[in-house]
């Protein structure tokens, strides 16, 4: 791989001192360092490969970081790396204390704002624009966002301001006709109709043409065709969706050459008030398996592992078919994560009760609600983090009126490379203070079929929550059938203490359990919780009764999380135990390998055994005292 | 008061039998019965006088139940509840038991959707009418939506979702030209045009005859008019927002002349697809106090009460402006409850410093992260109940990134007549799982000036949560400063029980105190704990380890609440101690008035005693044995 001219680009200064074809080499060089890297690490592809001349053509025209560009999501951020001194690292991307997938505050001054979930750069722009403005200073900020990332609600509340205070703000729309899967919505297709009809290219001089003719012959025309050639002209104004949030709309344009974008952004760069850019780009331009696979290679695909246990995901995807063919009731409702969901399938299959609604978590949660209130069940298929995004609806349309729909939350947990941003561990503690809603977690794939057909059957929300994870490997029992509702299972019994274990953590805690009675004679009664809301109350105080010490093990937060509601349980029924919480500590876990991480955060048999072993010491003083107190 | 018409509607079936004129006299004898009504119990007038014909019509069109008419946000469904056999509750209206001032589906089999949240209308519509569809039932859907809600990402959210699927579903868009205060953005100034320019009204008829003149003369016309005229229908086929989302739009018409809206909705019910229909109405309408208002009565004023406390709104506002004096980093953001949140005067003092964002907490949020990120110091005025809404923004875009934004949780706890839908008693346990975030409440107005000032100085996101009540009454000391950061304080001591208190418990506590020591001989000490997180571990610990019972009291959600992290700490560092907690049980809480309610709930002096004592009844017995554990 030649990389002559990238290996002198430190800086983005440095692309100031290259001829337009040496740019134009330089992009060839770039993509060729993408396709080495990321088929050794792993990573975002397509959409890297489809910005690697806008990327050029920002850097070249603007000066980051005096010029604040912010990257939607982040994701397509690589060749921005690359250009801004951070290219040698590519060998740790998303790796443990290695490069982050997404943009990053704290990792370069070229980073203006981070990000990893969709639709907020109009509106960090924007507030930088505005404080830009307050405080008189004079720079640049540009926002770059895909298409899929426009139907996010709050992209549109953001134009809606933007359009109103009438900074001078320059967003552009990086038109790949997809996000993630196949573009949804109404906007998409008028986006559609923008690229591909000839006649909008060319409207608005032709507009202008027209009513300059007319006005020549127009002094022999009637009065109602004046005035209807004033109401042309006032309407043509707004003639996109964006003029009429009060942008002015340029474009389309190639995204891929730079000789039209170094001028139009050069131009851009001199205009005031709120702009809209519309560039044209291929994901995964110039990688043909990518450009012309259905997903333009999102991520790099990853090596088919021999004989792995199905993920959670595609169990999930599996059950909801088997149950949807007897149920009519059921749906399926996605906001924009069709094939994360594992769901490719089921849409075939169902074509009329799946519904991909875009990138708009909030309107997915409360239109799940509108089909419940009107006879159906759906299925909420949502990642936990983005969830969050949908927090008031879930509690106001689907908790408040307690209508039935499962959410099924995907991610739940420590997801990996994806870091900080995208970690499921904020639901628990999230849901469970909400009133009406249950909470469960599977401990192996198959008791993630039993837990759907369960919450199918409650006349209420429910959120069964499952990690980013290929299953145990158990076998599949036949048929579906209901879980004892908030029941808790005993899978191990021992007399020195009380292992609670929610979901991946059962697996760990047994093995644990082992461990401990073969290595240290330390026997440990193992609790698969499942219900984190319903709490097993009366399994739990019986269990503390006995005055064995209880360890709580789960993948999520540890304020407010499963073993906080534990707690309060013992607390409030003036039961007295020595006890101890393991989860995820109260800082934002950073990207790495999910295993890595987990074992990081000692959630793993090992870090079980530690403090098993450390709590029973503890224990062992305070133990006979309590036995007496007879709570 | 005249209401023979009005006597006789017992159900929407009753409006059928009434002739035109009859009609519209049953407006007028609506609208003295809401005056007459309203005025005895307070409540939402505005948006209730505004929508009189409006709702008749709606009635007297479609058959409710069968047909499902959605009203987003609720507080304008008062005529709605009139004529759906709710007349005889109005005395109870928003009192204790009584009737609800938003809709609700356990209410009436006339309200199919319940709502208290603006924007969230289309969504559950959409939901309806899909799943008649699926059903194949044929019913109408209706959803009312007002300008403002317009606004919130969710709406659009929903009309591109609406206008990808093509479904039968009526929007009927109530447009009284201001949310609660003046309506905010590029939507709105678009709609003002669409009111006000009368091109509007007649440009797509004479657009029509335009191109229709235009093609008998158009055979001597050059092929580039030709291509323009067609350039030019394509472009009119889009011609508002709503059309660019698919919708057919219709209007505006005259909300209040039911000769236009009995018709018009005729035929919209024959129509097929997503409809539009833009109806102009006005807020107060048919009472010359309320019409001339700023803000039309968006709720009858209430009288005023002599040798009031300044309510902790009122000194949020002040304290505001009294730091933003002196400091010019200071901006101020809210979504759309400028006067809500006092802030009218701070806006005319700082008119460049003040962002009235329209109903978008997701934008909100992280557009204060971004004047942060670019060296302001953002304030984000919000109630506590809207901020779940922009909760993804708030962790994302704030708290992972560190970045000062103050949060003014306003409507923090029991808020009252509004109800489920807005009392603010989750936030705590939403937001503590956060990491990053700090979070504090003041025991009187004082304090919370103190709090804000001490907010400012830190270099992080912090939320200061505060109820909708009148402040104590104390005085105000100058000048500002900073309270020790995580540092609790201790108000009373006593030596037979600790009651942790926050916020607006302090007082009731402290009260409790006096009476547990005049008539029961019961001593207590009284923390005021200020910070909910950081918690004061060190204080907290070190009363504990004196083994005496620790009652904690919040007006706040108890699972994951304040009690729930004084739980915590205890368990985590193995300090068994009695502990009771109050606060708010997992029941989602009916309206009613504040202080009757928090009785209801004993979060009060009373409840504090009562459970005092019994806390340190049960505590007797395990006391000693505990004081012998010696942790």
């Amino acid at each position: 791989m030649l990389t002559t001219l990238l290996d002198s680009i430190h800086d983005p200064r440095d692309l100031k001192k290259l001829s337009d074809s040496q740019l134009q080499t330089l992009a060839q060089e770039i993509r060729d360092f993408l396709v080495t890297s990321i088929s050794r690490t792993g990573g975002h592809f397509g959409a890297n490969m489809g910005v690697v001349e806008l990327t050029i053509a920002l850097h070249r025209v603007f000066d980051s970081p005096r010029d604040k560009i912010v990257w939607d999501v982040g994701h397509q951020g690589y060749v921005h790396k690359i250009l801004t001194g951070r290219k040698d690292m590519f060998p740790t991307l998303r790796k443990l204390g290695g490069l982050a997938g997404f943009l990053k505050r704290s990792e370069s001054e070229h980073d203006p704002f981070g990000a990893g979930h969709s639709s907020t750069s109009i509106s960090a722009a924007l507030g930088m624009a505005v404080a830009r403005d307050l405080r008189n200073e004079d720079y640049h900020v540009i926002a770059v966002i895909g298409d899929g990332a426009l139907t996010g609600g709050m992209a549109m509340e953001a134009m809606n301001h933007a359009g109103d205070l009438g900074t001078d703000l320059i967003v552009i729309l990086n038109d790949n006709e997809m996000s993630i899967s196949n573009n949804v919505g109404a906007v998409s297709k008028y986006l559609t109709r923008l690229r591909t009809d000839p006649n909008y290219a060319r409207a608005k001089q032709d507009i202008d043409h027209l009513l300059r003719h007319l006005n020549n012959v127009g002094q022999k025309m009637t009065k109602v065709l004046d005035r209807a050639m004033e109401a042309a002209r006032h309407m043509i104004l707004p003639i996109t969706p964006f003029e009429g949030f009060g942008f002015k709309y340029i474009g389309p344009i190639d995204g891929h050459d730079l000789r039209q974008l170094l001028p139009v952004l050069e131009r851009v760069k001199e205009l005031k008030g709120p702009i809209l850019l519309h560039v044209l780009t291929q994901k995964g331009k110039g990688y043909p398996q990518a450009e012309s696979s259905e997903d333009k290679w999102h991520a790099w695909p990853s090596a088919a592992k021999p004989n792995q246990a199905p993920s959670y995901t595609s169990v999930f995807a599996q059950t909801v078919a088997e149950m949807a063919r007897k149920d009519e009731r059921i749906v399926v409702v996605t906001p924009a994560m069709l094939s994360g969901s594992g769901l490719v399938k089921f849409q075939k299959e169902f074509p009329t009760r799946t519904f991909d609604v875009g990138i708009a978590e909030q309107h997915a949660a409360t239109f799940c609600a509108g089909l419940a209130a009107a006879g159906k069940r759906p299925i909420f298929a949502v990642y936990s983090t983005f969830l969050q995004r949908a927090y008031d609806q879930t509690i106001h349309d689907i908790c408040i009126q307690n209508l039935p729909v499962v959410l099924a939350v995907d991610r739940a947990g420590i997801v990996g490379p994806d870091g900080e941003t995208h970690q499921g561990v904020f639901d628990i503690a999230y849901l469970r203070t909400v009133p009406n809603m249950s909470i469960m977690m599977p401990k192996d794939e198959n008791e993630l079929r039993h837990m759907l057909y369960t919450a199918m059957q409650h006349e209420g929300p429910v959120a069964v929550r499952y990690p980013r994870a290929d299953g145990v490997g158990v076998p599949m029992d036949e048929p579906l059938h209901a879980l004892p509702w908030g029941k808790a299972e005993i899978v191990r019994e021992g007399r020195h203490l009380t292992i609670v274990a929610l979901g991946t953590m059962v697996p760990e805690a047994v093995k644990a359990a082992e461990r401990l009675a073969a290595k240290h004679q330390v026997e440990a009664t193992v609790v698969n919780l499942r219900f984190v809301k319903p709490l097993d109350e009366e399994l739990l105080l019986s269990l503390a009764r006995t005055g064995r010490p209880i360890l709580t093990v789960e993948e999520a937060s540890l304020a407010g999380g499963m073993g906080s509601a534990v707690a309060e349980l013992l607390i409030d029924h003036g039961v007295m135990v020595p006890m101890r919480r393991k989860g995820v500590p109260d800082h934002f876990v950073e990207h790495g390998g999910r295993d890595e991480v987990l074992q990081r955060l000692g959630l793993c048999a090992d870090g079980i055994v530690e403090d098993a072993l450390e709590l029973v010491r503890q224990a062992g003083q305070v133990q006979h005292a309590l036995n007496r107190v007879g709570t």
